[in-house]
Parts: structure tokens; C-alpha cells; sequence
């Protein structure tokens, strides 16, 4: 299998390694074999190119099995122009390869429960699954504009053709079925047309997924009820907006961001995977990252792209087995147990793995 | 003073009590007079008029000095066509009134932090007060329609005039002035032609209110950001939408949302009264209901709207005295203590106002 890797910016660079580490070690294991080719997006490919999607980073996409994605953005970049910063990169690459089916599963650790805002009867056992539109509304309607003589008013456009999310939803039943058979789906139909939209279209699949029991939530009311009730969702589809708060806000229920994997699916499979969280320019280049994101988005990418489920559950349980054995990056709150950085880390698993 | 009281349906029509009776205590006890006219607003006026927000009801609230609303909504209605469902009355008269700023605070009350879902030690002693924009955004931008011969395309539009953004960042700097001069400005600069536009506004206000600390945060991070770290906020500005849902998620850490008042304004302090909990169709009519949000609204329209100080004082200590005391409605895991229903927890509220 052959895959694209754009390492990106800041922490990117350093748990992209993560995935390639474990994949090898997979590979070793089970007898298969992952070329990775490198290319640059973001930042980094703003500063070699002036352009954070450069032609041959999605040629090498579209050639590929499948891409891991580090992270995109920092400092340096944010006061460029809008098209020129490395948020461009993620958005179009998502655009260009059609990635419309973004997954973002929400599964706390046992073991990291305590580093959680939420009470432990609250967040312990949650294991929901947002699956978020990712290439229509609100990101990519036009117009998106300043009008009048100044630029006095100002529009953006949330937009959605019925095929863009009947595909999103026909995604959402499909991984119902194969997960607790719930379906929330989340929107604001008691304002929004698209959102009205949205529900019949809804309801007109729920028809054909007779096992999946189906509910609609308002986007105000999921907001609540993703922290007071976390245990009662299992999958929640949205449109693009609601899903990048919604999935944000979710992320927080296990109380460690570094931990959350994500996959960007097309229609056919091909996949992008990326941790949850951003590029912390913070603390790159410290070795202090958290690279079990990277290293659970590998074992989405065998289980999505590839259907490899044996292997991926060995990454996962090699995860597992790594914290309750009390290894820890600093981020998690370490107190009590074996604190390593990002490298020893990749390796701890690696090792497990095989 | 002549107040406007539109009870609506469910609930609402039993907590708006709480706001009269108080009012009439605060009256007997420092001596001012306030009159109540009635008027009705969602199902209820559906079912009298065939409109959620007849003209009567409009001119009452124009030739009052303030409004008290109770909620609006429930099963009875969800079935009818979009312009004639109970919600329309509610967006209907925040637009023709003028009510362009949502003032939601959440403030933690001691005595009920065990029902939050959050750990005691990340929700106790917070004090945020988040600024709504109420009249604008995709709440009311057109288009809002389906296009193509099948309406296979669908649209709704987030529209903003530079006026629109400037008024309600003015009010937010200014709540932020009397309170701890920390302003978060939250937008998705990142993505949106608006959010550029608004960050650009919130800038040029920080140079006229040099006292206030001023930051930017996307909505997906602030998502994050209200449950993991709710103490660093102090006021919070968005837009319509991003309000909608960012205030809704904040009213669970208090983990009473019976207890959270609001209040929306006009520029010149004439302003509109309702708890920020809706109809609530299932405990409606078995006098189960909190009717603390809506008593601590009348004491936000004695604060905002008539700059009564001492008077809305009075009413918070009289709640959080009562709250002291034991007294609970059946939403606010009563174990322990004496459960009372929504008539007598007006009434002992009154009381100790006197
Ligand atoms: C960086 C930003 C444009 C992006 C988004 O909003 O989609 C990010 O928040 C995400 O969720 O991947
Ligand atoms: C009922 C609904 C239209 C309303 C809104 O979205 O504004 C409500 O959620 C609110 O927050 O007051």
C-alpha cells in the first residue's frame, strides 16, 4: 500500500512518525508492506512554494492508498491573507479529494478518565461517533463577500445540495448499523431551510435503515446534552459547522485532546487521517507532544481504507495496553506515573504493537 | 412602570408568575409601583389567532416599558408549517422590538454544583456573561430557500452590516467595563467572510476601551474552552448562531438550567425578560417547574431596564437565601432537601423579598 504523508506544521512534523512508526511495525507483524511518500502542506508548504496545497502534494494524494495529515498552521503564518494560510491547505485538500465523510469517534480511556472537566459517572464508558459533512455548507458556499459602496454588509453562504447530504447521511446509517444502531441527527430546522432539508432527507433514509432508531436534535440541545448525557449518543451526523463545534466540544468529554483520531472518507473509501488536535505551536519541538492521536488515526485508516481489522485493533490494543502499563505524555497529566516524550513514546507503542 | 407579560404555552405559562409576584414584593417593599397587562405570544396565540405574534400583542410590548416572556413551543404545534410555529413569535418580536442583544449569564449557585455534569472544581465560582447578537446572522438573512427545478439546492445566508456588529460589540465592551474587563470575542475568522469582519470591529472598538482585555477565539476552541476552563471567561461576544449553541452548552455547567435568566435588549435599555429554558411540554401543568430563571429575570429588567439596583439585589439574595434554606423544585435532585412546587416556590421567594 502506498501512502501519502504531509507531516505539516509544528507538532505535525513530530507525531506524524506515529503512524508510520506503528504501520511498520504492523507491517512487520502481519506480513504486509506500507511505502510512504512525503510532501508538504500548510505552512511548510508556504514557505517552499507560496502555496499551502502545492500541485504535487494532491497529485501524490490522488496516487496514493491513503494520506496521513500531521497538523496545519502556526504564528509565522497567521498574519498572511486568508488564501495564503495554511488553514487553505487543510480546507482545499478536503475540496479537492473529495473528502466529504469526516469520522470522529469519541472513546474515552479508562485510565485518562481523571484529566476529564466532566464528573467520572459522566464520561466514563461514552463511545459515541460524530460523523461531520465536511465539504459543503458554510465553508464553502458562495457568495462569501463584502458588499456595498465600504463593504458595508457582509454574507457567507451555507449551502448544500440534496446529493451532498444524502451521501452524508446513507454514511452515518451505514456506520449506525455496523456500531448500537442510534442515529441523532443534529440541526436547526426551526430556522434554517437547509436544516429542513436536512431532516426530511433524514427521514426519508431512516426508512430504508429500519433497524437504526432514529432522533433529531436541535444544534443548542446537542451542545447541552453532549456533556450533561455523553452516554446516551451513538452516532451524531451534522452538517459542517455544527460538526466542527459540536466534535470539538466532544473531545473533551475524555479530557484528552491529544487521544482523539479522525478519518475523512470519500464515497469508495480512500481516506485522510489526522489527529483531532491542531499543530500546538506552543510546545513543537519539544518532544513533548502527544502522538496517540497519529497512532489511533493508523488504525482508522486500516480499518476504513483497507478493512485490515485484525491490524487495527492490534495498534489499538498496543494503546491501551501502553497506559495502563503508565506511560505518559505530559499533556495527560502524568502525576504518579512514567512520564516519556513523543519519540519514546511512538516506540513504546511500536514495540507493543509487534 | 408598565410591564408587558406574555406567559406563552407550557411552563412558561406557570414560572411568569414568579416574575410578578416578586415584582409586586420589590414594590411593596421599596415603594414603586409596576403594572401588568397580558398579552399572548406562540401556541397559544396560534390557537387564538392564527399567528404567533399577533399585533396586539406587538403594540403592548411597544407602549410598555418592558416585557416579561415566559416560553414558547410544544408537541401541539411542531406539525404546522414553519411561519406558523411558536418559535416564529419568539424571533418575530426580537426583530420588530429591536432586541438585538442577548444577555445570558451563567453564574454558579454553591448549594446546587453537585448537579453539575462538570467537577466541582471546574464549575464553582464561575461568573461569565455571555453577549449574544439576537436580530442578525442566519436567523434572518435571505436568501433562506431551496432552488433548481426539484429544489435540489438549498440555502440560508449569515448576513451582518458593519452597524449590526459595531452595536453589539459596543455593549459587550461596555458589560465588560462593570464587570472584570475581560472581553473573549468569539468568530470562525478562519473560514468566514463575516468572522473577518467582526474580528476586524472588535478591534477598532478595543482601542476606544483601552481598560478591557481583549481576546479572539474560534468558536470550535471556545466549544472546548467553556467546559474545560469556564473560570477564564468573564464576557463572551458572538453572533446569532454561535450564540445560540455556545450559551446553551455553558447553561449545563451551573447544572440547573431552571436557574438561568436572560435578558435582550435594545440600544436604549428597553428590553425583553425570559428564562433561557424553554416550554418544557413534559412537566407542563403538574406545577413541577423551577421558577427561579424567570425571578431572576425580573431581576435582570430591574438592573438593565430601569437601573433599579438595590431592588434586583434583593431578589437575588432572596433566591439564594430561599436556596440556602433547602428549598427545591424537582428538577434540581432535590435528595435531602424540601421539595416544593412551582406556586410555593414563588411564593416563599416573595416572602423573603418582603
Ligand atoms: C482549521 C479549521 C479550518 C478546521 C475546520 O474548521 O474544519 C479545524 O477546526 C478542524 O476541525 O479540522
Ligand atoms: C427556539 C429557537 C428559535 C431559539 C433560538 O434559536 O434563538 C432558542 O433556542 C433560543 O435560544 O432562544
Amino acid at each position: 500500500k502506498n501512502i501519502a504523508v504531509l507531516p505539516g506544521d509544528g507538532v505535525g512534523r513530530e507525531v506524524v512518525k506515529g503512524a508510520t512508526a506503528v504501520l511498520e511495525a504492523v507491517g512487520q507483524r502481519f506480513g504486509h508492506e506500507f511505502e510512504f511518500e512525503y510532501a508538504n502542506i500548510g505552512g511548510a508548504a508556504i514557505d517552499e512554494s507560496n502555496n499551502p496545497l502545492p500541485n504535487e502534494t494532491l497529485e501524490l494524494c490522488k496516487q496514493s492508498d491513503a494520506v496521513f495529515l500531521g497538523a496545519v498552521g502556526g504564528p509565522k503564518w497567521d498574519s498572511l491573507p486568508s488564501h495564503m494560510r495554511p488553514e487553505r491547505g487543510l480546507l482545499a485538500i478536503r475540496k479537492e479529494l473529495g473528502l466529504f465523510a469526516n469520522l470522529r469517534p469519541v472513546i474515552g480511556f479508562h485510565s485518562l478518565l481523571h484529566s476529564s472537566p466532566l464528573k467520572p459517572e459522566i464520561a466514563e464508558n461514552v463511545n459515541l461517533m460524530i460523523v461531520r459533512e465536511l465539504t459543503g455548507g458554510l465553508y464553502f458556499g458562495k457568495p462569501s463577500e463584502r458588499r456595498g459602496e465600504s463593504g458595508e454588509t457582509v454574507v457567507d453562504t451555507l449551502q448544500y445540495t440534496r446529493q451532498e447530504i444524502e451521501r452524508i447521511i446513507e454514511k452515518a446509517f451505514e456506520l449506525a448499523i455496523i456500531r448500537n444502531k442510534k442515529l441523532t441527527s443534529v440541526d436547526k430546522a426551526n430556522v434554517l431551510e437547509s436544516s429542513r432539508m436536512w431532516r426530511e432527507i433524514v427521514n426519508e433514509k431512516a426508512a430504508l435503515y429500519p433497524q437504526v432508531e432514529v432522533e433529531h436534535m436541535y444544534v443548542d440541545a446537542a451542545a447541552m446534552k453532549l456533556i450533561s448525557r455523553p452516554k446516551d449518543f451513538d452516532v451524531v451526523v451534522t452538517e459542517n459547522l455544527f460538526g466542527d463545534i459540536l466534535s470539538d466540544e466532544a473531545s473533551m468529554i475524555t479530557g484528552s485532546l491529544g487521544m482523539l483520531p479522525s478519518a475523512s472518507l470519500t464515497g469508495d473509501g480512500f481516506g485522510l487521517y489526522e489527529p483531532v488536535h491542531g499543530s500546538a505551536p506552543d510546545i513543537a519541538g519539544f518532544n513533548k507532544a502527544n502522538p496517540m492521536a497519529m497512532i489511533l488515526s493508523a488504525a482508522l485508516m486500516l480499518k476504513y481504507s483497507f478493512n485490515l481489522r485484525e491490524e487495527a485493533e492490534s495498534i489499538e490494543q498496543a494503546v491501551q495496553e501502553v497506559l495502563n502499563a503508565g506511560y505518559r505524555t505530559p499533556d495527560l497529566q502524568p502525576n504518579g506515573n512514567m512520564v516519556v516524550g513523543t519519540e519514546e513514546m511512538i516506540e513504546i507503542v511500536a514495540q507493543h504493537v509487534k
